[in-house]
C-alpha cells in the first residue's frame, strides 16, 4: 500500500496527485520535467488554511482598525471604517477582499515593515477563528501539509499565490507551512524608503499596489518566479486564472480545486454567483482539466491535532 | 592556509568576507545568524559580470530596434529610437538606463513571455562585448561566482537584485551563476494575462513597472524577499541604497562595492559625476561601514578560462 499523503483517502483525487509526482519525475519518462521547471502554487485562503466564516484578514482588519480607532475617534465615524465599529457584517462583506485590503493599507501608512511585522506576528500568534475556536494559525490543512511535504521530497519548490496581504501571510509561512517569506505572493501595498535615526527603513504607504487576485495571479508569478507552474491548488472565484495559466503551458501540469463540502468537519459553500469564475470552474472541470477534490469524501482528517 | 575563493588575494577584502561568514555561521557564536536570515543581495551590471565599454542591456536594445527597425523604417527617424539607428554613443548615453529600458520595453509591446525568453535566449548565446571580443556570458567574474558557492555552501539564499531587465538576466541566471529564476529581481514592465489560441499568455505592455534601482532596490527586496540581506555587493550609483539598507538593520551585516580599477583586465572607471551616489559611498565608505573591493589588488584572476 502507498504510504503517502496518508490523511487523504484512496480516491481519484489523490490517484491522480501521485501519479503526476511520478510521471514528472520519472527519469526518461515521457512526460520528465526537470527540477528547475518544477514550481507548484497554492492558493492560501480556503486552500490551506479556513476562510469561514470570514477570511482571517477581515478580522486583521478589523482588529487594527480597533487599535486606530481608539486614537482617532473621527475614524469611527467614516465609510467603510464605520461598517467594521459597527460590526455591520453585510456592509463588510460588501467591501469584498480588495476593499478589507484598502482598509488595512490605509491605516498602516506611515508604520514601517519592521513594526508591521511585529504588529501582524502579535495577532496572528493570538487571534482566533469564532466558530470554530481555535486559532487561525492551528486551521491549516493536514493534507495540504502532507502534500507540500510530498511535493518538496521530490524537488518541488512551493509558492503562495494569495489574495490575501502578503506580509501577513509571510507572519507564519515558515514556521505552518515550511514556506519561507521570498516564497510568498500576495497583495501588497506601496512603500518607499526612508531614513530614521540612522536606519534605512522600509516604510509603508497608504496606496494598495498590487491587488493579487484572478488575472493578476499569473501576472505576479511571472513578476516573482518567472516560470509557469506545473501545479496549481486553489479554491475560489481568485483561482480559476492561475489554474487555467498552469494547465495551458502545453506539458504536464496539475490543476487541482479544493472543493467546500464539509459541513461537519469544516464548512460547506462553493458558488455565490451562478455567473463566477468557480461557477465557471466547478461546471468546466473536465474542459479545462481540473481536478476536483472534496473535502468530505477525499480527506480523511482536515485539521491537525 | 585557507584555501576558500582561491581567485581572491590574500587581502582585506577577503578576510572580511570570511570572517563574516564564519561568525554568523558559528552556533552560539555571538553573531550567529539562523540559516531563514542569511540573505545575500548581488547587483548585476559591474558586480557579477562586465558592464563596459556600455552595459550588455544597451547592446540588446541595439539589437532589438534593428530587428523593429527593419519592419518598420518609420520608427528609424523617431527620437529616441534615431539614436540607436544613428550609433551615437553620446546620445544613447544621455538616455541613461532608464531610458534604454523603456526602449526596450516599447519595442516589445504585445510580446508573449516565452516568445521574449525566446528572443534574449538567442540574443545571450551570441552576443560579444565589441571591446574584449567574448560572449557577455562568459565574462562573468571569476571570483564572484567563488563567492556565491561560498555563501550556498553556508546556507546563504542568494539574490541579483539588477538594475537591468529582469526577464533578460534570468535567461542566463541559473546556468552562469547558479541563481534561479525566481532569485531574480530586476526591472520590469508591466504584462496583461490573455488567453491565445486557448493557450494563457503573459504578453509584455509598452509601460515600464518598475525600474529597480537606487532606492527601489531596498523597496523590491522586501517586495520580493520580504527579509533585510545580511551581506549586499554592488559597485555603482545604483547599489549604495541597497548597501546601507543592509548595513543599518542592526545586526551583523557586510556591504561590499567593487572598485573598477583594472585597466589592464578589465576597465577603470569610478565617479562619473563629483556628487553621486558612488562618489558619497567611495568617499564615506568607513562612514558607512562598507568593505571596498578592488579588482586590481584583490583579484587574482577577473574572468574564468
Amino acid at each position: 500500500m502507498d504510504e503517502r499523503l496518508p490523511s487523504w483517502r484512496a480516491s481519484n483525487a489523490k490517484s491522480a496527485i501521485l501519479d503526476f509526482v511520478d510521471r514528472v519525475t520519472r527519469k526518461r519518462g515521457p512526460d520528465f520535467v526537470p527540477p528547475e521547471d518544477r514550481i507548484a502554487t497554492f492558493d492560501n485562503d480556503g486552500t490551506l488554511w479556513c476562510e469561514r466564516p470570514l477570511q482571517p484578514q477581515f478580522y486583521f482588519a478589523k482588529q487594527r482598525l480597533e487599535a486606530f480607532g481608539h486614537a482617532d475617534p473621527a475614524l469611527q465615524a467614516r465609510y467603510p471604517f464605520k461598517a467594521f465599529f459597527d460590526h455591520d457584517i453585510d456592509k463588510i462583506k460588501e467591501l469584498g477582499k480588495q476593499g478589507v485590503l484598502e482598509v488595512v493599507v490605509a491605516v498602516h501608512a506611515g508604520v514601517t515593515a519592521d513594526k508591521f511585522d511585529a504588529i501582524a506576528g502579535k495577532w496572528l500568534r493570538e487571534a482566533t477563528n469564532p466558530k470554530l475556536g481555535k486559532r487561525f494559525v492551528d486551521l491549516v490543512y493536514k493534507p495540504q501539509l502532507e502534500l507540500l511535504d510530498l511535493l518538496r521530497d521530490n524537488e518541488f519548490r512551493c509558492f503562495i499565490v494569495s489574495g490575501g496581504g502578503m506580509d501577513v501571510i509571510r507572519g507564519f509561512s515558515e514556521e505552518a507551512y515550511g514556506i519561507p517569506r521570498e516564497n510568498v505572493i500576495g497583495s501588497s501595498g506601496k512603500t518607499t524608503l526612508e531614513e530614521r535615526y540612522g536606519r534605512f527603513e522600509i516604510v509603508k504607504q497608504a496606496q494598495l499596489g498590487s491587488f493579487d487576485d484572478r488575472e493578476v495571479k499569473p501576472q505576479n508569478i511571472y513578476l516573482h518566479i518567472g516560470r509557469r507552474p506545473i501545479l496549481a491548488f486553489g479554491n475560489s472565484d481568485g483561482d480559476l486564472a492561475m489554474l487555467r495559466y498552469t494547465l495551458t503551458g502545453g506539458g504536464p501540469a496539475l490543476g487541482l480545486l479544493l472543493h467546500h463540502d464539509d459541513a461537519e468537519r469544516e464548512f460547506a459553500y462553493d458558488r455565490e454567483f451562478i455567473l463566477s469564475p468557480l461557477a465557471d470552474a466547478l461546471d468546466n472541470a473536465d474542459n479545462y482539466g481540473l481536478t476536483l477534490v472534496s473535502m468530505k469524501d477525499d480527506w480523511e482528517v482536515v485539521f491537525p491535532g
